[in-house]
């Protein structure tokens, strides 16, 4: 096999509503080819998508300043963050996991104040499926080229410290590789069967973004991979079936 | 910034107790260079350490009969599991959650069958920090190159489908990038302060590991780090800070 080259792409332009991502990234990329997988950052999606929120034009309500009281928190935030939920996990220590009106579980409905301007907190895109999907189809339009795109966040994990990046969108490739039914070398079925490669290949792009200044997109290449109308909706893990809610 | 590169080191042979792990890594990848990170799959560094366990020669306790019964199970595998258990953290749709002698949480306490000849269970390393720093440390001594060695095990999450490799060990790197204290583009201090790299490390190597036959190394380049003397203890979440236990 060959080996896997994770690039980061370097964008030196601070991301407005509107901007053209695609035209953005293939200014800054020339020699994309067919199978690569371009992993997006998050924070210039929701930018991009105008999914922003100017915190003094926030009324917050009485479940928000009550939160907000309890925890010493700002109730403004606090009242984004619920707008942005559908289920409160669990609040303790001053973290709230939720989980957001698309399903997925993580701290504060995925609301977040940093690389924005004072006063300024960024939601989740509103369909980050449909966002990876919308520059997936841009790109083969203007160049032809048949790529996966992945859309990355930053989670913590129950359990384990430190944050890793996962995938909170997809086009074009499985989210699991699933390996059910698959025999390992002496013959048995695997029982580890489902291998989230999405969010494998958005810690792997990690690694070259947050360590390279303005890198919100790093291009995936030698990944083999079939190609599929998956979404990121498969890695949420369906309440009844999760062991800690 | 460099691209990141993941390159698959093929070893066909099948490893017993007492293997010179860096002889046959070192006999399959004749390239290394400083700041190289290697990655081994924890089911070689056991199977080299002789963490395996013949289960016929198990007796099994009276709470394994119990556990087993309750939940449809092989009571001499229940007991290897209760035996590297320091803390049952949950049981439920039969799949035991606990916490390891080492502290690490996770399904079986590390307790697996795969890849192994039938009747057979491998344990996770006893001290699997030590065996990362074993390698790194006999690499040093045969080829006076200065790497990085992580070992790296597939768990699965809350909240989210699908597993993703973790570092259950590490040597010569901190297994989590702190950025407290850093400024974002905007000047404000970041609050998401520590990138789990290790496991990001772990997850990129999966990518190219899994796809690939008998490759039970990846080595990882072009990863800029300070060498530390950090282990992956402080991966381990304490319980008393821990949302979901």
């Amino acid at each position: 096999m060959l080996t896997l080259q994770t690039i980061p792409v370097v964008i030196k332009k601070e991301i407005q509503k509107g901007d053209d991502l695609t035209k953005l990234f293939l200014s800054s990329f020339k020699d994309l080819q067919d199978g690569d997988i371009v992993i997006i950052a998050q924070k210039i999606v929701s930018k991009q998508e105008g999914r922003t929120v100017d915190l003094a034009t926030v009324i917050p309500s009485l479940l928000a300043v009550g939160i907000a009281s309890e925890y010493n928190k700002d109730p403004k935030l606090i009242e984004v963050i619920l707008s942005e939920t559908k289920r409160i996990v669990r609040i303790e220590n001053g973290i709230m996991i939720t989980e957001t009106k698309h399903g997925i579980v993580c701290a504060n409905a995925g609301v977040d104040e940093s690389n924005l301007p004072p006063g300024t907190a960024s939601l989740l895109p509103e369909n980050p499926d449909r966002s990876a999907s919308d520059f997936q189809q841009k790109i083969l339009a203007k160049t032809g080229k048949k790529i996966a795109v992945v859309i990355s966040d930053t989670f913590g994990r129950a359990f384990r410290e430190g944050q890793t990046n996962c995938a909170i969108g997809c086009a074009g490739i499985k989210a699991i590789d699933d390996y059910a039914g698959k025999k390992d070398v002496f013959g048995r079925t695997l029982r580890i069967t489902a291998i989230a490669q999405a969010d494998e290949l958005c810690g792997a792009a990690e690694l070259v973004m947050k360590k390279t200044l303005n890198c919100p997109f790093a291009v995936i290449r030698n990944f083999e991979f079939v190609p599929s109308d998956d979404t990121a909706k498969s890695l949420q893990r369906p309440k009844k079936t999760d062991l800690f809610r």
